[in-house]
């Protein structure tokens, strides 16, 4: 049995694997099947009633070090910025396919957090009033106490004309290998909608992953030293995205970093590599009032000609005031910035076809 | 700057850190004073109105491999076990600590996860009936679905009750170093309950910590080869606890195993190594409908004296037939279980008072 826990110190060296290795030697979740078909079935209803679509992928995905899974490697990701954007999108007319991390905070019910804003403290159990002509008790009844009404009224109303219209599809995913298989998937079936669908990749995705073939079947036992993980990085998956799954689709990436030094620089690199149309960059500790988009400059925009490769790039900042305005969310910004970038590019399309 | 990615293979000796070395060399969570405040405040409440009390932690702990968090190891737990065990304690009338991993489950709000059984779901939005005196339009009104109103009612006001009474104190932990400074502390405080106090330790805690001393400031870069991850032990808290922190509560430990042969052994040898009174142990497929408490055998049931170490210890199985009773929990089992056995043990020690 292979076990990640190397305790005498030999080293593996790390594989580095092409998307075509990864799907070729792990094997697909087995809900993959099931959850194409409901993506088929979103996707022919929104092409029918001609709404763009949104892909918004959201949380941290796990790497699993056990198969028997106890232990697993986590990315931070509470799943704020995508369920947040989805109502906005939602909002802004999109219909959106919500890919999630299990648990993560979802559209609408992200409102009322179990920790911070729990739903049955603003319940109360009422007994009814009992009319003057019948004796008879009422069951108790259960009331929305009216400090919480109107926020709740509003966010209900607005869940209920989405369930309404079917324009949200949720999915989940759990470990990186469910969110690449499903990745792969999804954005296959978006092709259908040529320059029309958009992708919003904010999910936190591990770098790194254990190969099936590597994985300890049993709990890793404790007590034999220390714990030693050798792990495996995970395809660039935006490449074969860009290039083969999605050629049409109008993609933006994110970036995390804790150095702001390293923001700008890593952005510039990932649209270099892999082609794509925006890199939102944020900073752990700002990323709540700003954020960056930083995309390839549109050619008409390119005033001179020159070697240094931020002449390839633009910059435009986001920036909210919090103390001004704190009830304001910087996702109302970036996809209504989004929005307007997407429009263009569908529009480019067109004059393309023309 | 330290860095626990280690790309050429060079590997440092784990350290198995004592419970002293411990905490003589990593730093407090900034909430733990505040938290020993409100937990001094709770337990005097108690014993004014002369409760037992019992400790359930819950949920698991994160090992952060870097001091900006971006990424962790995680422990599997959804909190289910304690969340529900610790509404029954509620329903025995314990007064509950309930100190839970951020974000896992939690009594009463458990029953309506936003996953699998949103509570937006059963909320209505409906329109007042116009009394035909008036033609103003009274805002809408939201009502409580038919379907899900006997149960909500039912939580609700058990949930109401709690409050009332005020028996129930939540405590929150991320990491397993914010688990371990405030077991300690709160285990502490707790020893002025004498034989009164039941610690129910159904945390899923981490065998492995990074010493913040090896943490590296930023986000891990990837792109290097692959991650190579070394760990420390986490002391054995169990051994402090039961023999320094609190030299009178009846202490329970969970052991969670995925080969069921490990399950007994490694129950007694965790009695053998720390002188507790129960294991419960599961395995992580039967868990939900099958553990067994694994304790000394008391002297008077011990009808032979035997070398074997089968002699020393007893088993018992509970186990649930949810085929017969879909919606049994076996937490109300385990709790009526462990209440019998704590009460057996506040007598004994009353008599050898006496």
């Amino acid at each position: 049995m292979a076990t990640p826990a190397l305790p005498d110190g030999d080293t593996v060296t790390g594989e580095s694997f092409s998307a075509d290795k990864y799907f070729a030697t792990q094997p697909p979740p087995p809900s993959l099947e099931h959850d194409v078909a409901r993506v088929k079935e979103f996707l022919q209803r929104q092409l029918k009633e001609q709404r763009k679509v949104v892909l918004v992928t959201s949380g941290g995905t796990t790497v699993p070090l056990e198969l028997n899974v106890v232990r697993f490697l986590d990315n931070f990701s509470a799943g704020t910025r995508g369920a947040t954007s989805a109502e906005y999108f939602l909002k802004a007319g999109y219909a959106v396919i919500f890919m999630h991390r299990q648990f993560s905070l979802q559209p609408f019910s992200r409102h009322y957090s179990h920790s911070t804003h729990p739903f049955l403290d603003f319940l109360d159990v009422t007994e009814p009033p009992t009319p003057s002509s019948s004796s008879s008790s009422a069951p108790p009844d259960i009331t929305v106490r009216p400090s919480e009404r109107v926020q709740l009224l509003e966010v209900l109303s607005a869940y209920k004309a989405v369930q309404r219209a079917g324009t949200l599809l949720t999915l989940t995913f759990v470990t990186v290998n469910d969110y690449l298989w499903l990745l792969r998937a999804v954005s296959q079936e978006m092709g259908v909608l040529g320059r029309g669908c958009l992708f919003y990749l904010a999910a936190a995705v591990s770098d790194f992953f254990l190969p099936r073939q590597k994985m300890s079947v049993h709990k890793i036992q404790s007590g034999k030293g220390s714990l030693h993980i050798e792990m495996d990085q995970v395809p660039k998956i935006l490449k074969p995205l860009v290039d083969e799954w999605t050629r049409e689709g109008y993609i933006v990436s994110f970036k995390l970093e804790t150095d702001e030094g390293l923001l700008i620089p890593k952005a510039r690199q990932a649209l270099a590599r892999y082609g794509h149309q925006v890199v939102i960059g944020n900073d752990l500790h700002r990323r709540k009032f700003e954020v960056v988009f930083v995309s390839p400059k549109s050619p008409h925009s390119a005033s001179e000609p020159s070697q240094s490769p931020s002449a390839a790039y633009e910059e435009t900042w986001l920036r909210i005031d919090l103390e001004q305005n704190p009830h304001k969310e910087i996702e109302e910004d970036i996809v209504a910035e989004l929005v307007r970038r997407h429009g263009l590019w569908v529009d480019g399309g067109a004059r393309t076809v023309a």
